[in-house]
């Protein structure tokens, strides 16, 4: 490809800016941002080769890639395809696919549109916080991609591959459902853990200093970004909700286990559980 | 010290022998378990010198180090008192410390006895998860240390700072209170999570394709050892149920927020959350 307009210059749009150079994909970068400070980062930090307005850098890009909050990405997305050049590509890496699927369904250029979500991600944001490495040996899913022209979902699928990225397709609405188990879910329980946390240490300031690697682990992703889980969370609503529900039945039968303290089931519970292990181990 | 014995060759245990050889604080090193391919793993992989049975161990040993389930150590501690040679330490490294130093209060040799947890650890466990670095950089805690001889808090002070683990002093009461929050709590979250997803897993078998890192460290505690945790999560129970109750009070609220669906409520939320960043920084 020639030109890349990259919209969003954080950890995923500039991972993405960094892995399409570092793979000689791309020959010019181009980066769209509405926060100043991005673009010079951005600039200094060689992620991209030249900042322009969103429109200008669209006209003269083989493809543009939405790596903004999904809110900023479903509102931006159809005045892109009101002018999008014939043989230009625009691809979104949001965490929601059926709101921005939606969106857009009618419009005349549809096709022009490739609804994708890399699976990867740090709980850092920024510019920088971005790496060249961050999607190699993940998932990235193309959602509804017949309703993509055949060649743009070709082209996208091959881009990820070549940053060494595997690609799923399905339904936007599968997708929404299922990655609310696996990856907004485990957002849930982090804050969750933090927000407890944090309550406690208002009376016990030293309870930080007796947390291990255990802790840091579950409660790291209560360090993600509120722009962009915020619409996150509201979009996959009635997921989520969904999600939420059968996630505190377990924990009601956990409390409800120990507070009965019959080490017998608590062992099985527990048992049962390390089956995640052979799980996680076969990815 | 020229004989150390280790009751228990786990991930804790072994990981502890390996560090005093590699330190030089211990000549030799003998190990106890019941376990016989245990056993035959730690001497294969040089955690230990020897293996033993627990008398004879402990009646040639200048340190004996209890690395069990909390469960067996109470069990084994008093009987261990009861033979043990006047300049002979006994420490344990259990997650609970109230049940333990309850159960040989009285014992007249309850000097002897140094009450520590090491603040360390991973979802692993057996001789091959041992390794040397394990207690490097994190917290150990000595508990109610005016019960033990000040010379024996004194040695098993020097032996955690030798291994470069800071020490921390207090209760046994103030430890179990406070670790419910930021260890034992993390478990029942990463649990009930694991739990959560293999129970959809059942109906849809590629959810685990679509899972990333940030569900991998939220899961990775439900990889823990069922002989390990349920008889910490029963022992601290009164302190763990406390926790589990305010956690439960912040799934509610996030619950009730989604449902809302005010992004000002939600964005809010996260970013009084982020503030864990501050505190995780600081360590």
């Amino acid at each position: 490809m020639k030109n890349v307009t990259i919209v969003g210059l954080g950890l995923i749009g500039g991972s993405f800016a960094l892995a399409l150079k570092k793979t000689g994909l791309a020959e010019k970068l181009i980066g769209v941002d509405t926060n100043t400070n991005h673009q010079i980062e951005a600039l200094e930090l060689g992620i991209v080769d030249e900042i322009d307005n969103l429109k200008e850098a669209v006209l003269r890009s083989d493809l543009v890639v939405l790596a903004i909050p999904i809110n900023a990405a479903q509102k931006v997305l159809p005045e892109i395809l009101d002018y999008i050049p014939t043989e230009t590509i625009v691809m979104d890496m949001g965490s929601t696919k059926a709101g921005i699927c939606e969106r857009v369904k009618n419009h005349p250029n549809r096709k022009n549109f490739v609804a994708t979500h890399p699976i990867a991600g740090t709980e850092n944001s920024g510019p920088k916080a971005a790496f060249a490495e961050l999607f190699l040996n993940k998932v990235s899913i193309i959602c509804d991609p017949e309703e993509s022209a055949p060649s743009a979902v070709k082209k996208v699928k091959k881009i990820y591959q070549n940053l060494w990225t595997n690609v799923s397709m399905m339904t936007a609405e599968a997708h929404d459902e299922h990655i609310a188990y696996v990856s907004h879910l485990s957002h849930i329980t982090s804050f969750a853990l933090g927000q407890t946390v944090l309550n406690i240490e208002k009376n016990e300031k030293a309870i930080f200093d007796m947390a291990g690697s255990g802790f840091e682990s579950t409660v790291r992703l209560a360090k993600s970004s509120p722009d962009m889980w915020t619409p996150i969370f509201i979009q996959n609503r009635e997921n989520l909700l969904n999600a939420i529900d059968a996630y505190e039945e377990q924990i009601k039968n956990m409390r409800r286990m120990i507070e009965e303290a019959n080490p017998e089931n608590i062992h099985q519970y527990l048992s049962n559980t390390n089956d995640i292990r052979r799980i996680l181990n076969k990815k």
